[in-house]
């Protein structure tokens, strides 16, 4: 489609852009790519000065720029058309949208699923070959169940929610509306929880609930417990990468991101916002304020302030951190230098 | 039930508990609790000193409490009924199997499973829909195989085990009795073995052997690969959490337990009783001691005696650990102070 | 089979061998071991000089030894007939192929499978019970696809490549021939890509590509993941171990190694021959040259050199981590000594 046409679909027509100088300017758009190696015909982004070397030498025919003036004559100059955005990455997540439609399979019951007759299923659904869904079960409306999906007893899944292939969704479980569950995962299975005795570990029940709030997205193969008591809850907008493991009795809050191979042990509460980098491990009832971020591979072992950015095992203040780690480096030097002090 | 009964269903009827004093107060027990969100007509617990303060807040109307008589009198002056325990989560674990049973299908082989011919089938098992069983295969009396469960040509299956849906059993794996394999969990692949050549990786094929031992559990998407020669095996009463990941040839001793992610290289020895914490990893043909203890994230190069308690990357004793990492944080400052001396 | 035979299968039969000086001890070997627990009758190996001890002690009636007369004449005194490679561990990969087949079924296409007739099957192949083929897929010659698999449209599965059970490959993804991918992986699934927004994260569709290219080997419960834009690839005879993750548009080479639980964060690039050990996480946009090895649990977050070794995190050379990882036991007494001068 043409330039003048993504721009009025993604409705920036009153926003600064080339179509404004140069109308003759509106080459036809083929599809979207990064920017270094973006083909011509295609549509990419800058994202803040980082990628801004690109402009100079990218192949692409249309561009997302940052509020950079110097960025927007330099495309000019390459005749590559452009249109600002104050969060160019969002509006090329908005452009990609417009080519490209996800696969999403037509209303259908396969017959080879096999279901209870006790399970209620809503309108529109989609069941793939060899689903199971046990009794009770309770399936809203457009919900969409790939291939190999096992759904045990009394699930409760609202509406337009998917769950991709081969995942599986234990027992006292309720899914929200407009979630994904990507392959693999395992949502609800018994929390792992074992009495030490002199006879070896006894079982304790889990007996609890798992909850996930509407919006919220799981990774492939990422697994999330049911306690012993009470509830394990996601909250609303929550995205999961995969391989991170939640444990039983976790409260997630609102829009957090964890990203992949994320551990929290059991009990741990996050408030809302909160973004975990990836192997992030956060223990046994650690507590993590509202918009709180750990970068990668943090340890966590109490609490994080909100708002506070953290890194390192155990975690401290990320500023700390980095210069601590910077001093790591230094200490076969420091130990020699305090060496020869002793010794003078 | 009321509390009587439940007293009477645990065999604590000689022990110490407030109905030997106030015989009146015998309230009616719906459900379980943890202690912070109670409600009335709940049981709890209070474990050891750090909840301890929760018996002046509680809603419960039962407590599990410690031997303390501070705790005993503050439950009794607010009438919750209470109980004393040597160890109050054991008996917590007991109490919720009074009010939960965990889901249990009735023995019934799916007419959509595929059994080859060739494999046995024991008593009163349940095997779900779509459950593959391969050539040869052996199951034991009261096994239950949920949906989706795939197990290849050979492997044989104890008494009373528990696999949950979407896992795999590999050729050449022995699974022992009242065993638990979780969705998803992988047992018995092949493990990671390649020699280095001027061609690429040349595959060493994986002729080995995968044992669990009776009572053991495997977690939701946990890998336990067989090794070339020889065997993997994982001892008695073991527990392993989600997303572990065993390698070929580990032998791990009785009552281990394993938190999630933990990962064990190639040829690791665990003794009996070791518990190693969450994200833990343990390098190629690393050894650990009976009873050593590895905190979360630890990284064992080489070996632990037996009973250590070790922390950190590389894995040091805990008490150096902890005084070390406390140091860490001050490391700018001890570069600036040895700087300082250096030009003085 | 006799040890002569062993030899001339193996194409030995010119080297360094017990045969060659005592022609008439020539025992009959049944199968392979590891050294430390061989019994009567099996070829073992010794790999360097390492194990060297083991040749007095096993119970190996045959060994693979290094270039080593020592070695060589204490397995002559103990009447061990020997062989001697340059690389003793290659050998014994090969000569446990001489004992063992890996499990291969039959071709066979399963009438429980569910396959879209648009899809195109090569032959020869095997098709398990309740593999779900989607419209438009391409599945070569001789390709095995084992139970419970289930491939979403318009993928395409090249020769000789295998499929174990349980696994799951998406839309948009490529797999060369010759490729093993291990039970419950998952590849081609949606990259996680979220932009921030007031209303919380925005969903950005994931419409790039996944592809492996031959010979590459995929662990269980591993994870690959497609990205908005462009390819996520991984490169010929590339081996991934269990329960890595491998995000969306990472550039992985050729005849790379990645021990479990590594995880690569969007956008990174692996040079050819990387070894990764595991538990390595490599953060956004990281970039690690040919021939680079990062040792476990390694923490990358810029870039490492070609052929560098590398540890820690944040990952420094091996060299340096191991002096400052030794002196870092050292911080509480470096601490006092500080404190001591200050005050002096």
């Amino acid at each position: 489609m043409k330039f003048s046409e993504i721009l009025a679909k993604l409705g920036c027509a009153a926003e600064c852009n080339s179509l404004s100088s140069q109308t003759a300017l509106d080459p036809e758009i083929i599809g979207v790519a990064q920017v270094h190696n973006a083909t011509t015909g295609t549509l990419s982004y800058i994202e803040g000065d980082k990628f801004a070397t690109y402009v100079s030498e990218t192949s692409a025919s249309a561009l997302i720029l940052p509020q950079n003036e110097v960025l927007q004559k330099q495309a000019t100059e390459r005749r590559i058309v452009w249109i600002v955005a104050r969060d160019p990455r969002l509006l090329f997540a908005q452009a990609i949208a417009l080519f490209y439609q996800p696969f999403h399979p037509a209303p259908q019951i396969h017959p080879s699923a096999v279901i209870d007759p006790s399970a209620e299923i809503g309108k529109d659904v989609y069941i793939g070959p060899h689903v199971v869904i046990q009794a009770g079960v309770k399936i809203g409306n457009e919900v969409c169940l790939h291939p190999n999906v096992v759904i045990y007893p009394e699930v409760q899944i609202s509406d337009h929610t998917i769950l991709h292939a081969n995942c599986t969704i234990h027992e006292r479980t309720q899914i929200g509306s407009d979630c994904v569950i990507h392959s693999g995962a395992v949502i609800g299975a018994e929390g792992f929880g074992f009495v030490p005795t002199p006879q070896g570990w006894f079982k304790m029940e889990q007996s609890g609930y798992t909850v996930l709030e509407d919006q919220v997205e799981v990774g492939c193969n990422t697994t999330i417990d049911r306690p012993a008591v009470g509830e394990t809850r996601i909250g609303y907008n929550t995205k999961i990468d995969n391989l991170v493991h939640i444990a039983h009795g976790c409260q997630v809050g609102k829009s957090c991101a964890m990203a992949a191979q994320v551990g929290l042990a059991g009990g741990v509460t996050l408030g809302n916002q909160v973004i975990l980098a990836g192997q992030v491990g956060v223990a046994n009832q650690g507590k993590i304020g509202d918009g709180a971020i750990a970068t990668a591979k943090s340890g966590i072992h109490n609490k994080v302030e909100a708002g506070a950015i953290v890194s390192g095992n155990p975690a401290v203040s990320n500023k700390l951190y980095l210069k601590a780690s910077a001093i790591y480096k230094r200490l076969p030097e420091m130990y020699k230098a305090l060496k020869k002090h002793a010794q003078s």
